[in-house]
């Protein structure tokens, strides 16, 4: 079949060898994958990728010298049944499910493993018990979102939301924006969203921001300390020791952009007990300074992924319309695309997620 | 009166003016004053413990350019009630207050406050408000502990413990101490402790730690991982998605150090989900990977002092004997002793806590 390959640092299209199924796995035709930030970190810092995959206890990660085929955001189409399998939904049922697929009871990941090819191919062997069906009515594309939507989900759940919460989001690249539509989602108001792009800053807009901030006009951090604080609020210590006049409301600020610097940035600007939830995956050694965690009583949430149970969710989310993907897919190439797409990605006003589509050839 | 004072980098004893009571203010005779890891920081980076507690937002500070006399653990006997006041507790009365002061309704700090002397002082003004008495029975000295002991129970607080949880306290100076008898008291088992020092080693075990590690023998993250996981655990892939087998127990961290690199350290050894608590005061840059915490879904909770209910709780749990503090003093001085006391702190098998006793002389 045809993939697209990194292969010594570049990107090509090849032929790879045909899936074979092994015990409990479906053979799915892939619809459309899209391309994550995550992917191309792996692409540009590959020794990096694989050493920090492998200090933090990654079991599937990619090899500098071997090929490998990136994808784990995928929708595709049921084509054939392996041994060990039931067959519970008919071919031809558009299924995702979580980037990983189980030989027996051995579970592998799918995206970044130079064993089994991810959704950059014309198709992956998935596992039966894993399969999430598309709802009918549901635009099938929209099923690749499922993943990167669902780590807004997951972070969002993760950031213990009080009732009053003013939530500020960091950088609106895909993964911000998918944490805006889960505060959207969630009740959260106001949102404050912050980015340099004024591409992003639209999309934000779009995903439910209601407070859209270039940090170059505008500090986030004194607008999200200005949206906490009530009238007549006393800043006193004296106030602050014997509880009087109005309080401030929580805050939570969640980082969406990963590279060194913006965790003390946050760290620095954000009121007294913030919460932060670190969802930007920074690949790089960071400097900061704890002091003004410390002083302030800062919490940093560091968060990764999703579980199955919100992964499912995300899905339903996505088809009854509650979580607003639509705005978020800005380009479809074919695998011959897919290094050109890696080259416009890395500009944000190009593109916020590209679906490749193998079958385009 | 006489004071020890921080002046231009050295530790001098020298007259300073006499208390002046303000409105709702009480003088109080230092009975006992202890010197903490703080003020041995602002003694040794006076220019960076200035400007960082002004960046993170703190009122009152030293100046480097001017005189300053700590002292924020202490514990005195009333001598008199200055204006505004009710007299509640008799002259004579043994009593320790938070370490600040109220002038009307203005709060000042007391410890690193260049206009108002801290307890390296013969006297001290505190606010007739603050005050807590010394409960009957209880000997007075430990009442100078609670300061640093409440530091204890406030990271034990703010760890929202789980029945299950497994503790390991990294640094066993007085604060890592002070969270390992908090997390006695809580019933938190087991504890593990982990120092280079043998002097702390031995200090830890007495404080309550069940576990007691020297990290040039013995990894205490390696030690953490066998305490949370239970015989058949099942470590693979398939075991966590699908919740088959035996839990592992949860896992919290203190890092009671406070210099460079300990959280770096930790966030790559801890397991997986761990909450790590930062109790330690580090005043410098630090470096860390955001991706362990990332893959690992690790929490930092950085904490600071405690609340005033917490302070008065302490107090009480001390006089109770609910927190043993008697093996924590180990040096008892007078102001002319301070100076060396300072430098003799910097080894940790020399003391643990030292009381100033500026009655001494």
């Amino acid at each position: 079949m045809r993939a697209a390959v990194f292969r010594k640092g570049d990107l090509v299209v090849d032929t790879i060898p045909d899936v074979v199924l092994q015990e409990g796995q479906v053979l799915v035709r892939t619809r459309a994958c899209g391309i994550c930030g995550s992917d191309l970190h792996a692409a540009k810092f590959p020794e990096q990728f694989a050493e920090l995959s492998r200090r933090g206890g990654s079991r599937w990660t990619i090899s500098p010298d071997k090929d490998v085929v990136f994808g784990h955001e995928f929708v595709g189409e049921i084509v054939s049944y392996g041994p060990g399998t039931t067959g519970r939904f008919a071919p031809g049922t558009m299924v995702t499910s979580m980037p990983m697929t189980i030989a027996g009871t051995t579970v592998h990941g799918l995206g970044y493993n130079p064993e089994i090819a991810g959704a950059y191919a014309e198709y992956i062997p998935l596992a039966e018990r894993m399969l999430l069906p598309v709802p009918a009515g549901m635009n099938p594309d929209h099923a690749a979102l499922v993943e990167p939507m669902a780590v807004g989900v997951h972070a969002v759940n993760f950031a213990n939301l009080r009732a009053d919460d003013v939530a500020l989001v960091v950088g609106c690249g895909p993964i911000g924006l998918a944490v805006i539509a889960a505060l959207k989602m969630r009740g959260v108001s106001p949102i404050i969203a912050s980015d340099f792009s004024p591409r992003r800053r639209d999309l934000a807009r779009q995903m439910g921001a209601d407070i859209v901030i270039d940090p170059k006009q505008t500090s986030p951090y004194a607008q999200l300390s200005d949206s906490i604080t009530p009238p007549g609020f006393d800043s006193s210590r004296y106030a602050a020791l014997f509880g009087t006049g109005p309080k401030r409301r929580p805050a939570v600020v969640f980082e969406c952009v990963g590279v060194p610097g913006v965790i003390n940035e946050i760290m620095e600007g954000a009121p007294a007990s913030t919460r932060i939830v670190v969802v930007g995956v920074c690949m790089e050694p960071d400097n900061s300074y704890p002091f003004f965690g410390i002083v302030k009583q800062l919490s940093l949430q560091f968060v990764l992924a999703y579980t199955a149970q919100e992964f499912a969710d995300t899905l339903q989310y996505i088809a009854e319309g509650r979580l607003n993907v639509a705005p978020l897919i800005t380009g479809r190439i074919g695998l011959d695309g897919v290094k050109q797409a890696f080259a416009d990605l890395a500009n944000p006003e190009t593109h916020a997620k590209v679906l490749i589509e193998p079958w385009r050839g």
